[in-house]
């Protein structure tokens, strides 16, 4: 009798059920089912699944979406029944309740002990040649000439290397997104970036399966690395389903341009291809890029509108984080993969271009579900004073985003400024670099910020060059301040490039990351002499600061720049370190006199870099440009 | 028999005592006496005036001083006589306590309502030509073709102008240091600044008396004018008394160089004049006028050692605060001219370079004292990260500074550089006002910060130009934000001067303040057209703003700049301000669309710089860098 009746209701369809499946025992046992089907909307939903209630039915404005809300208070793991019916006709879904792997206090996060190592996976390493097949993806170009299109790298070229992470001594993982973007590709330019998400559930099968990612964070746990998940809240692609069919007409915001009284006939004809998005109406309204409305207590409500409610670019719809519905699918999501996954951290794309309490929203739910993970947003301002607002429990706002990790583009900023000066001016060269970390009183949390010197938004640190000096000193600090430093790949191997002409040159595929590369920066066989000198010199680092609580614990003292050199110390139960930076071209003596407060009665030193001890009872002659991280 | 025993006493010999009078009824009613006179320290003191109780003496290092602390908690107005004995010695001295002429609270300092003109005595206008001669004073120079030596400027040529003050609109004068600085003078540079007192309890004989101080502050207030008075806690000059002979060994910072066994014999020649104390000998330290490490939480020890023990110059002896004995005797003297000249507020010089701990004790006893009075600190550093940290109650420092007022020089950084730049740029031009002012998160009470375009320590707006276009945009925004404004004297008839050759020409004498001046800026008749022009424009602003309640408390929104205009404006019980600044310079339009949520239906507007209407039913055409403020 069962069987006739699932046979009976087989006229209402149902296509997808978002999240795929569900955990039980989450300390929040809400749960939105977001069901996608033709007319659906119109559905009733009962089922008799033990311990779990139905809260209530959403009706959007698309015929075709229904949200279910559950409670799973006192539900078990198992095959749930869901009775979807329409008028006479109905139909049973089964839906998969899991028991959870662990608790949520036990997903512990990267906090600064862990050095972040972050990639591009279309330009790591192509390890499984045969996902380069697109045959089932708008975009079917690969082509590793093309700065802006599709290299072929992948999941499982991360999986093959990380050892190479571990040689390395790296300690968690980046890489940029890799849930599906099935966007098509002007010829010129494509998706391969992964930030235009076109389903929230799925890996991109360019890069592998979702089987391919637990099997890579399972991988890279047991060998000591941490994942740390790339998520955009901001925007979807334009090809995500919900465009062409938008659930409600306030899921995205300033829409109105995609209505059809708003567009040409043209415009009609090319939607739904890349060529159709960019031809925009005088409806459309782009961000502004300008993040300083976000905070500001004067700002006008046209400039912060601009801001958070123009699409990032006529390909990324802006989503609207203010509707109920769309922010809980969002949390949902990222519960899920951090679950369903084991990630151990998330970066959160282009934060403050998302509404504000949102986020806020978002953080507190993910921080009572799991109080020991952390979250980065990407909050690109080169003022402390603007990021340290977005930092968790920060004074500076009335407002609390419970985000617990900031990006410092400030010392981003400043170090970059100060490798091409060469003074010891009060305001410039690596007085940049004192006059910006006197600011961190400004962050309720300073050992929680993630600094970097690049990423794949900016030039290399090297830029056009090759100044293996000045990166030493950039990475010398960033490994040696109370941050929690983030690497971007190839920098090891001297990598550089600028975006002059466009992004592509900052993420070029990393030597030997594909089978018929003749150069493999993988190996020290395959390097070059420079490219072993920057590896040995920053693997030599990496071991080092790991599990050092001098640089995780320690307190922090920074001098002034004198007679041309800088030095920030750290000292933690006796022992001290002392990054030595002479920020000039010509040489330099350390006046160990002026250091007495570190340096005390000590007369011996380990200078890190080079393994070799140096004498502090004398002045300590330096190279121009050298580096020291003195240990003693 | 009294007078008996005055003769036998005749022996103690006292030469001062500071104050030299008190005020009975202060709310903390303990007073410090310094007496000063050979030998004097070993005496005993009583008194046997009603109410009066002597509750400790101090002996400091030197023979010649004795700290004498009183508790007047119960005594009435009148002439106490203090009866201080040596061995058999004794002498009876008269001190007189008198009733305050107001109580604490009435005190009513600046405000955002009132905006200040800064002016030099030196060089404003002499208006007592008798009280030039020097003849009792170590610096007899007088010369108004130096720019470094004396002017003969006074505080009776203030006097003359208060009627100049009121016509021009503003409300409260605040002028370089009046108390005696009695220096020599190399004959190229004095102390014509007044930053380097020699005696705390008196006015400058060549400024004037102690008299013409109370006589101009009542006139002054007769006419709705508020004085504020120049005090510097720091330093005091190197010709104090307290140098030749120092009270105790640690009433001076980093003093050890003027110990004999530090000297060479040319040193010792000639101290005591400008020339010896310009020969440092190698244990003199200066500040290295490196004002972060006082609030870096990494500030090594000696980096703010050397900023805050550091002597200024080495004619401006350090104090140091951290001594309770001369904070007191600061402390005290900042009262004693509140109540004896009626002072209505106080600019503290080169703020964060005194003691923290002790100059926030002083603010934290004068709001006890006084808690509507107004005290403004120098706290030149261009961030408002920096100088928030330093306002009362801040949250950016756990030591409460209890400092009303801070300076602005952010903007005056800010709006220095966008007057140069011809660009809407989103880091340039009037963008960098925008990106400044939407840092005022960071201070707890934006509308008690004092702004500014020059003072007497930068180059003038003009710099060596006349561009009074750009500094009408300059004034427009700092009478209109929500600040304290403070002009410096000369800006409203154009007065310029950079500080290339010398700080001089940044403080040229005011046309007209010298009988013998040909040109004569007092008066219409006596300027200018262009400094006419500017003189009505200002004149005009400062009295529209001038109880204008849509400024000093209404909401203030700024909008990025947009088709090269910048708008802030000011909103309070349906009135609004909008100020528009035209930052290119080429033509622009004022969108009026755009301005919506504080236009709304209005179609008619004033511009208060020209008095004519402004139709806003259409787009606003600006000429080149055109300002209007259009009010409806």
């Amino acid at each position: 009798m069962l069987m006739s009746m699932i046979s009976a209701s087989a006229a209402v369809k149902i296509d997808r059920i978002d999240p795929t499946d569900w955990y039980v025992g989450m300390k929040d046992a809400t749960l939105q089912l977001m069901v996608y089907g033709p007319n659906i909307r119109e559905a009733n939903v009962t089922t008799d699944y033990p311990g779990v209630a139905i809260d209530s039915l959403i009706r959007l404005d698309s015929p075709n979406y229904l949200l279910v809300y559950l409670n799973l208070k006192d539900a078990q793991a198992g095959e749930m029944t869901l009775n979807f019916k329409v008028g006479k006709q109905q139909k049973k879904v089964k839906y998969l309740l899991k028991n959870r792997e662990m608790a949520g206090e036990r997903r512990m996060g990267f906090t600064n002990a862990d050095v972040l190592y972050m990639l591009m996976p279309d330009r790591f390493a192509n390890g499984n040649p045969n996902n380069n097949a697109y045959k089932t993806m708008r975009d079917k170009t690969i082509d590793r000439q093309a700065p802006s299109l599709r290299h072929g790298g992948d999941l499982e070229g991360i999986r093959q290397h990380l050892d190479y992470f571990t040689e390395l001594g790296v300690t968690a993982l980046w890489f940029t997104p890799v849930l599906e973007n099935d966007s098509p590709s002007d010829g010129k330019s494509s998706s391969y970036h992964g930030y235009a998400t076109t389903d929230y559930y799925r890996v991109d099968p360019r890069f592998g399966t979702n089987a391919d990612y637990r099997r890579l964070a399972d991988e890279a746990h047991s060998k000591g690395l941490k994942i740390v998940m790339d998520m955009i809240f901001n925007h979807c692609g334009y090809f995500h389903p919900w465009v062409a069919d938008m659930p409600s007409k306030d899921w995205f915001n300033t829409s109105e341009w995609l209505a059809p009284e708003n567009q040409t006939a043209e415009h009609q004809k090319n939607i739904g291809t890349i060529d159709g998005v960019a031809k925009v109406n005088d409806k459309y309204l782009q961000t502004s890029y300008k993040l300083t409305p976000v905070i500001d207590p004067y700002a006008s409500k046209v400039d912060l509108h601009e801001t958070v409610d123009g699409w990032f670019v006529p390909s990324m719809p802006d989503l609207n984080q203010r509707n109920t519905h769309v922010i809980r699918y969002l949390i949902q999501n990222s519960e899920w993969w951090i679950e369903t996954v084991g990630i151990d951290g998330i970066r959160m794309d282009t934060y403050p271009y998302a509404d504000r309490d949102a986020m806020a929203h978002w953080m507190k739910v993910l921080g009572e579900e799991y109080p020991n993970f952390n979250t980065v947003g990407e909050t690109w301002v080169t003022e402390p004073a603007y990021t340290a607002a977005w930092q968790k429990d920060s004074k500076l706002s009335e407002k609390n985003s419970y985000l617990p990790t900031v990006m410092d583009f400030a010392f981003f900023d400043r170090i970059n400024q100060a490798k091409n000066e060469d003074t010891d001016e009060w305001w410039n060269g690596m007085n940049r670099i004192y006059n910006v970390l006197c600011y961190d009183y400004l962050y309720p949390n300073p050992k929680s910020v993630m600094a970097f010197v690049e990423n794949h938004d900016t030039d290399r640190f090297l830029g056009e060059g090759k100044d293996s000096v000045a990166l030493k000193q950039a990475l010398a600090l960033l490994l040696t301040i109370n941050r929690i430093p983030q690497l971007y790949y190839g920098t090891e191997v001297m990598m550089n490039g600028t975006k002059t002409v466009t992004d592509g040159y900052v993420r070029q595929d990393f030597p030997g990351g594909w089978a018929s590369d003749k150069h493999n920066a993988f190996t020290a066989e395959g390097r070059t002499k420079a490219e072993n000198d920057m590896f040995r010199w920053i693997s030599n680092l990496l071991h080092w600061r790991k599990g050092n609580e001098v640089i995780t614990k320690g307190s922090q003292t920074q001098f002034i720049t004198y007679k041309g050199v800088y030095v920030v110390a750290r000292q933690y139960k006796g022992k001290s370190v002392m990054t030595v930076i002479n920020g000039k071209r010509e040489a330099a003596e350390l006046d160990v006199k002026r250091y007495a407060e570190i340096i005390g009665e000590t007369v011996k030193a380990t200078d890190v870099t080079t393994g070799r001890h140096v004498s502090l009872n004398k002045n300590v002659k330096l190279r121009p440009r050298q580096t020291m991280i003195l240990e003693f």
